[in-house]
């Protein structure tokens, strides 16, 4: 996997002590497009459901976790295979996907607009995009309150991110995505140059190997936190959030609407709560900062 | 602008000394739905094209700027009015915006697809798509030599951009495109949440003011350089691109396929060059590093 998702070029660095040439590590980018089979034995059908732009690897569970957190497909028993080979194995086929499911099961392809919101019945609008997930996710009703994570351990859960992933961070140029135990133990990390990609790579993941949802769970971004990343977050059932970066107003909307708690700026030893900071222990309460 | 693009919530702040009630600053981030109305006057048609999820602020030139930069539309002159308020002013108006074009102006609405490289002749792959775009991009022939940087001055072009935006910096969450001319004047800048939407809204400024092709300026990007972004860059004849972050390899495979010069990692007095060096001046050269 290592060997695809990254390639050596050669450059020129420039620094005050000059230029010189040098071949520096970079993430590899290439499309993925993601195809759904699916119908009766005797009546098969094919559909390109999407073409992102991806770091290569893990190619199954992106397709497999963006069908799902589209909505497109229920659970990881829907799904028969996914195989980058199929019917003869076109040119450039690490580069296309199937996704089959098994015989009789229907996709909700009216989700398979790339954002589903449009679909909402006030037209384009936060508030109409959260009720679309609510009626889709299976799992946000499991987002309880009984989940957890010390003030300190969240703190450390950066570093930890970091020290996995040494190859990766030479490239600079790639997102995040890690599930922990709210004591701190890594489960999870997957990365790509797409931050969605990252997290479709992580909830396809814990989907084929029957862990949603994921409510006893903490989910690391290692860069901002958008409305987009919170809506697949929601849709596995996870209730905590912690990004590096900052939040937008919609993820803290959408956030607030799911009682989800979401933590943004984590780094250098401090964060910020946007919502539901009850999930959160052993904060000291102190008198605002004047 | 500024109002509607930023929000003020309150938030738990959390660090060494204990957890403080404060108000925070974000990041706007709503949903904009990009209509197209064409055809003859007495025979006018509309078509949704796109929903983004942006910053909203300069809609008009996010709608124009995409249009262009995939191929849909070919010149401003193209268009008669790109506005919020069409028909009777629907409910959420200002997150859908209208561009009428001009009557008897065909739009390529088969790049509307979301990424037009699917639409590319080998499929999905690099080269495919490099393929596409020189077809679609009246511009990208006016990419030639004789545009140049100084290193120093390129060096002091991050700076110049983190001054302009004081009132975004403290929101931690938007990525920044900015145009300079080759000698470090700063001509425009854009910012959202999306980094996609800041380069369409600084190409549609240019474009909206009949400034293509964008063949004797540099842009500078405030994060990575996605293969995404070049192909934008190219779209308007834009030969030197610098990040601030890193490139994914096909972004160096199109700027290299097009005689782009690239630069990445521009921070902290040093950068990188990956593409068409000879367009980075009065850099000293030096032996390889050991």
């Amino acid at each position: 996997m290592i060997a695809e998702s990254i390639a050596i070029l050669p450059i020129i660095k420039v620094n005050s002590q000059g230029s010189f040439a040098q071949t520096d590590m970079l993430a590899a980018e290439e499309p993925l497009e993601i195809r759904l089979e699916y119908g009766e034995t005797e009546n098969r059908q094919t559909q390109n459901v999407s073409v992102t732009m991806r770091t290569p690897g893990n190619d199954a569970e992106l397709a497999t976790g963006f069908l799902f957190t589209e909505g497109i497909i229920k659970n990881s028993t829907d799904v028969a295979e996914a195989s980058h080979c199929f019917i003869a194995c076109a040119e450039n086929k690490e580069n296309v996907i199937q996704v089959s499911l098994k015989p009789g099961i229907v996709p909700n392809l009216r989700n398979s607009e790339r954002n589903f919101y449009t679909t909402s019945s006030c037209g384009v609008c936060g508030k109409g995009s959260i009720n679309a997930i609510r009626t889709v996710s299976e799992h946000s009703s499991f987002i309880e309150n009984n989940n957890s994570i010390d003030a300190q351990t969240l703190i450390s859960l950066p570093q930890i991110l970091e020290n996995s992933q040494e190859v990766f961070a030479d490239t600079g140029g790639l997102h995040a995505s890690a599930l922990f135990t709210t004591d701190g133990q890594l489960l999870i990390v997957r990365e790509d140059v797409g931050r969605h990609n990252a997290l479709d790579k992580l909830i396809g993941a814990a989907l084929t190997n029957n862990q949603l949802p994921l409510n006893n769970r903490v989910l690391l971004l290692s860069g901002r936190a958008s409305f987009e990343l919170v809506q697949k977050a929601v849709m596995a059932g996870i209730n905590i959030i912690a990004a590096v970066g900052a939040p937008s107003t919609l993820a803290v909307q959408l956030a607030e609407e799911f009682n989800v708690t979401l933590v943004g700026f984590l780094r250098n030893q401090r964060f910020n709560i946007y919502t539901a900071a009850h999930r959160i222990t052993n904060t000291i309460q102190n008198t605002p900062e004047l």
